[in-house]
């Protein structure tokens, strides 16, 4: 962890500037011939692959309705709770969130509209792993649902025993996901891309992954399939003023690196009892979690920076551009209006990011890696397009056509000035 | 051209699915090496390419105020005026897309909040070539402008002579673009992915461009910079019944024609009269054209087809998912309604696509090669971003605290969990 006292300014850039993720050659060939093969040999190349990477043929790739349906017996009554919780405020929020038509006579007999429309087949990727990411399943479904998407298809691997973790499984019901299906990886991915006999295409991906699943992705984009959003490591910055309590503040810059060891945290304070406290906070608090090492690599690589004032922190904050900003002070209110960079932004004391990462109902799906400096966190937008439409009528065409014939001549577009022309009456 | 009645719907996957340009291994290469070089070299790289492509180095790559003004008096006053009108109507239809803030208490005390921010650094490229796109100056800067980005910068190649295009300065003047560089190629599109001394870095590049401009934008994706969107040849498809004016279905078809000679046409309809008299009408309209021979091009792989009736026309286009769709119909009104994928549409008669390309008010920057499935036209959104805020109350994480620590536990993230704990009465 390094400590830092009011860098100057030229070193900035460099404090704020993150590793662009290039993916390995091997990598990226690797992934190339996965997307090849499921693309000529479908169904029976995302088995080989399942095959050889988990040592296990899936005897199905659809997930049956019976599966689904037996999820909620092995959870908890606690966590079926928890999980409709969330769901009910996710859905609050991203109802709210739905944008409505445009409708403008710009000029007379020139009417021009704006409708969403939602997109018709999404592909939802949830990794397998250590911990089952159910949270996901509903931050990525919730919205495509209230989209209205009519086809929302999930793609997870399943365990080493060929089940699917159970809380992935539920979610995806309390979601309202309309199949699932069993295959992880490239395989996974490279299936929504091409569409197979049992996976449908899928006309945008969205979701996490490994390297693989990120360069899959990619991938897909060159093939004419849209994704959320570029990927990178998690990451947090907090700012906190004297007032800011530091077991808060520690334990917030613990849940990030928690995520992996790439993620990053950053502490931005003005107070110096913050800055010496800190370091001791943390590792008391280090000694009791489980995760413990992982955190450690992590923490390499984070940073606590005193800066002069809230200026000079929110100033440092905007050219970061952090996936996740906790205004963790004491006018965390007035701070927000000079938010210019960041996914989302968690303020005052009592708004942890675990709040968003989990239950309060905005999206954990964040641009990493300073991308929110051009890219909004998956939202409605994200599972809908804004089709545009115009209407003229006779006289609407009569008067717009000056304005289009004079500048379609002036591109050398005269079938352009044509269009328009042979509209009017004064053409012969 | 391709006349095809009634086909047969086993054939309707190929017959609306494009070949995706899979850049040629030379392009990639040689945009990487520009690409590398302006990163290192800046300014000075970007003059060796300019003095390189264009056989002349140029003196200044920032186009001066002065330049910009002068720009006014080299067009004639009915240009001015329809590049005034144009503007108008374009800033009067993005200006009611602008999204409102989003406020909903989810659960008491817990306030989650969305606002549309305005990216900081906006990149446009407007190529030169044979036809100055004055049009696309309008159609990215103004809704730009309106979204509130406070740094505008535009690109664009000087001609043979060392100036710009005068009606391209007068419409970045009009529209409010902040500087103007005299640049074009890869190297304009590397100077805003990493800025240079001249340049700034962009934090999303626009516009158009050959297919040198088009691979330097998807490695600019790859270097922390977003794009508007993927680009392909651009295309119609029109839908006519009986009682459409067969003149008017043909200058709409070659409109899209003389963009270039890879631009798709397409017409469905259901009127075996139209499609009896078509072809005689489009030769004699074409002999009288200018552009006559590159249209012929295009027109190779254009394709008009006889369908049953309404419902088959629009699957079929929902399936192509076309840029632009025009639905000279006499019911078109009722298939706006049946519009699931399109750029944008152009309702009944009077409405030619010629008008949504310069001067109705919608957006020309449309999504082509079916990725209209997935993407908007360039909108007010595409300047913006949509952060997320939070504001628990204690009473607001304590009511949250026993949903997020159930499955952050579930997920085995236990400093999440942590974090939500300290913050209610009962941690210890």
């Amino acid at each position: 962890m390094e400590i830092l006292r009011y860098p100057d300014r030229k070193e900035w850039k460099a404090l704020t500037s993150r590793a662009l993720a290039s993916q390995a050659a091997q990598v990226t060939a690797t992934v190339r011939s996965i997307m090849d093969d499921v693309a000529s040999r479908g169904d029976e190349a995302v088995m080989d692959y399942e095959e050889r990477f988990t040592g296990k043929r899936p005897a199905e790739l659809v997930v049956t309705a019976e599966e689904i349906d037996c999820a909620a017996s092995k959870l908890t009554a606690e966590l079926r709770t928890a999980i409709e919780a969330a769901a009910r405020n996710i859905a609050a929020f991203h109802r709210a969130e739905v944008p409505e038509p445009v409708e403008v006579e710009t000029t007379p007999g020139v009417l021009c509209m704006q409708r969403p429309v939602a997109i018709e087949h999404v592909g939802l990727y949830i990794p397998g792993g250590n911990s089952p990411l159910f949270s996901t399943v509903l931050m990525l479904a919730i919205p495509a649902k209230i989209a209205g998407c009519p086809h929302i298809a999930m793609c997870t691997p399943a365990g080493p025993d060929g089940t699917i973790h159970p809380a992935i499984l539920y979610a995806a019901k309390v979601a309202g996901v309309d199949h699932v299906y069993r295959t992880g990886g490239a395989q996974a991915i490279a299936a929504m891309t091409y569409g197979t006999d049992s996976v449908p295409r899928a006309d945008k991906i969205f979701g996490p992954g490994n390297r693989y699943v990120m360069e899959a992705k990619q991938q897909a984009t060159l093939c004419g399939c849209a994704i959320d959003m570029p990927a990178g490591p998690s990451e947090v910055l907090v700012i906190a003023d004297s007032e800011a309590n530091p077991l808060f503040v520690a334990t917030d810059f613990l849940s990030q690196a928690e995520h992996g060891p790439d993620s990053q945290s950053i502490l931005l304070t003005t107070s110096e009892k913050l800055l010496d406290t800190f370091p001791d906070i943390l590792d008391k608090l280090l000694s009791r979690l489980p995760r413990r090492d992982m955190m450690m690599h992590s923490l390499e690589h984070s940073r606590i920076i005193l800066l002069h004032d809230d200026a000079e922190m929110m100033e440092f904050s905007n050219l970061y551009a952090p996936e996740h900003l906790i205004l963790n002070h004491r006018d965390a209110g007035r701070l927000c209006g000079m938010v210019r960079n960041a996914g989302s932004v968690f303020v005052g004391p009592w708004s942890p990011e675990s709040a968003g990462d989990y239950a309060s109902g905005t999206n954990h799906t964040l641009p990493t890696s300073g991308y929110a400096r051009a890219y909004s966190g998956v939202n409605i937008d994200s599972f809908m397009r804004k089709i545009t439409f115009q209407r003229l009528t006779p006289e609407g065409i009569a008067s717009l056509a000056p304005t289009v014939i004079a500048m379609a001549e002036a591109e050398s577009l005269d079938a352009h000035a044509l269009a328009a022309r042979v509209r009017t009456s004064d053409y012969k």
